[in-house]
C-alpha cells in the first residue's frame, strides 16, 4: 500500500525552514510517497513544492471553505471548512508526520500524531518536557536525510512487525 | 481553476445503478475534471472505476480512521474518522455533485450541497416537495451524458457571470 | 438515561413555523427531554424559547467560531467552527429529530438523521419521493404535539426492543 | 456574557492529578462559569465531579458516537463520532483552558488553544522548548487555586482592553 506522509509545520515565511521543507518534500516524492500538507504557505507549500519538482503526488487539506488562495503545488486541493479541526485530518490522513519548526499549530498536529500512533520525526521544531525528563516521543533529528530515511525506517519496522 | 465534481450515492451494490456512475466517471474524466466521491463501494466505486479508465483523478474522502477497505479506483484515499460527517467534506471539496440513487446518506449530501448553493445533478435520484410543490433545486436527469453536460453548462455560465 | 431530542429547521422567521417550533420546544421540556437545535434564529431560536419557557434544558451547536449572536434561549451554547458540517454533530447528539419546515439544511439534517437510524417526525417538512413512492423514513404529522407523542413513542419502542 | 472554561486532561486515573482535577473544577463552578471537558474518565471525569458538587454546569463533548460510557458527572453529553478531531470541538466551546497533566491529547489541545488565542493554564502538564527557549505561552502554576485565579484574572483583562 502507497505510503501517505504529513508534513506540518507553520504558514509564515522563514527562508531556513523553508528550504529545509522543500528537501523534505522532495525527498518524500522520490521515495514515492504522497505528500500530505496543510494547503497553505509557508512549510506547506515549500513541502509541495519540493515534492511537486522530484514528480511526487501532493494534497493540501485546508482549513477554509474554498480551494482558493491555497498552494500552487497541489495536485489535490481539499477545502474543509473547519477551521482549526482540519488539523486533525491532515494527521489522520497520513501514515506518520514530519513536523518543521514550533508554531502552536504544528504543536496540535504532533499531539494528535502522537495521540494516533503516528510516528512523529521532528526538525528544528518542540522539545517536550513531562515531570522533569525530555519526552521521546518526537524523534528529533537535523536534515532533511535523516527526517526521511528515520520515517521509512520506521514505518518499514512497522510492516515487518505485522 | 480546475473543476472537482463530487458523485454521491450509496455503498450497496446495484447493477443499473453503478453502470450510470461508471459512465458518469467516464465523462468527468473525459472533461479532465477531479472526481471526488466517499470512498467506498457501490456508486463511489464504480464513478472512480469509470474515471480511472478515463485517465482521470480521483479522490476518496472516506468515514472510517484508515484507508483500508477503500475503493482500489482512488488516486488519493483521504480517511477521516469522522463517520457521517464526512459527508459533508465531500460536498465542500467540489465545484457540483451528481447524486445517482436514493439512500438516505445521499439525501443528506444532497442537501449540504444546495444548502452550500453548489449545483446539483440527480439520477435515479430522490424527487422532493415542499409545500405541495416540487422542489427544483435537484436538476434531474436520465442519462450519464446529460448528467455531465448540465453540470459543465452550470459551471461554466457561473464562471460567466463573474 | 435522559432523552435528547434535536429539533431542525431554517433558521429565517416565519411566523407560523416558528409557533410550532416553539410549542414543539414546550413539550419536549415538559417531557423531561434535552433540546438540542443549532443555535440560531428561526426555528431554532423558537423551539429554544419553548423549552426555556417550560422549564428544559437546551443546547445550541453553532456553525461559527464564537457564541456571539446565537439564540437567547440556550442553556448551552457550543461554537464548532465547522460550517455546514456541524449539521451531523446536530443530529449526532440527539436520539430523533423534529423537522420543521422544508430548507435545504434541514433536508440535510433529515437525511443524516435517517442515515444514523434515527427516528425523524416532519411537520410542514419535506416530502420525499423515489422511484415513484413515497418514502416513509420521515413521520409525517400536522400538529406539535402529535410529533412530540410520536417521537417518545418510538423511543419507549426501541427501549423495549432491547 | 457566561464563561466557559475548558479542563483537558488524560483519560486514565492517576489519584493525584484527579484531585487537582476535581479541586479545578470545584473552583469554576464557584466562579459561575460552565466547565467543557471531553468526558471521559481520568481528569475529565474527576473535574466534572468537583464542579456538580459544587452546583456548577458540566459538559462533555465525546469522541464517540453515543453518551454511552461517559462521566456520571456531566449535565450534557455530546457524542460527536469524530474521534480525536473533538479535541478542537473541546477547545473552540471555551473561552480558556486548563490543562492538567501530560498526554499526548493534551499535548494537542494546548496547540490548539494557544493557535486560536486563548489562554491556557497548566497544572503539572507539559513544559515546552523551541530554539533553546522555554516557551510562555502556557501560563505554568502550582495550584488549583492559583489556576482558576490567573484564567478569570487574564477573561478580565482582554474584556477590560475591549
Amino acid at each position: 500500500m502507497q505510503v501517505y506522509i504529513s508534513v506540518v509545520g507553520v504558514g509564515t515565511e522563514r527562508e531556513d525552514l523553508n528550504r529545509l521543507a522543500y528537501e523534505v518534500g522532495r525527498l518524500i516524492a522520490e521515495r514515492g510517497a504522497v505528500l500530505v500538507c496543510g494547503g497553505l504557505g509557508g512549510i506547506m507549500d515549500a513541502a509541495a513544492h519540493g515534492a511537486k519538482e522530484a514528480g511526487g503526488m501532493t494534497i493540501g487539506i485546508l482549513p477554509g471553505p474554498s480551494r482558493v488562495g491555497s498552494s500552487k503545488h497541489l495536485d489535490v486541493a481539499i477545502p474543509t471548512d473547519m477551521g482549526h479541526a482540519r488539523n486533525a485530518l491532515v494527521i489522520r490522513a497520513a501514515d506518520a508526520a514530519i513536523a518543521i519548526g514550533a508554531g502552536y499549530g504544528t504543536l496540535s498536529e504532533i499531539g494528535l500524531a502522537l495521540k494516533m500512533g503516528k510516528p512523529v520525526i521532528g526538525l528544528k521544531t518542540w522539545v517536550l518536557y513531562r515531570e522533569g525528563k525530555e519526552d521521546e516521543g518526537i524523534i528529533l533529528v537535523d536534515t532533511a536525510v535523516e527526517a526521511v530515511e528515520a520515517i521509512f525506517r520506521i514505518i518499514q519496522q512497522r510492516e515487518g512487525d505485522l
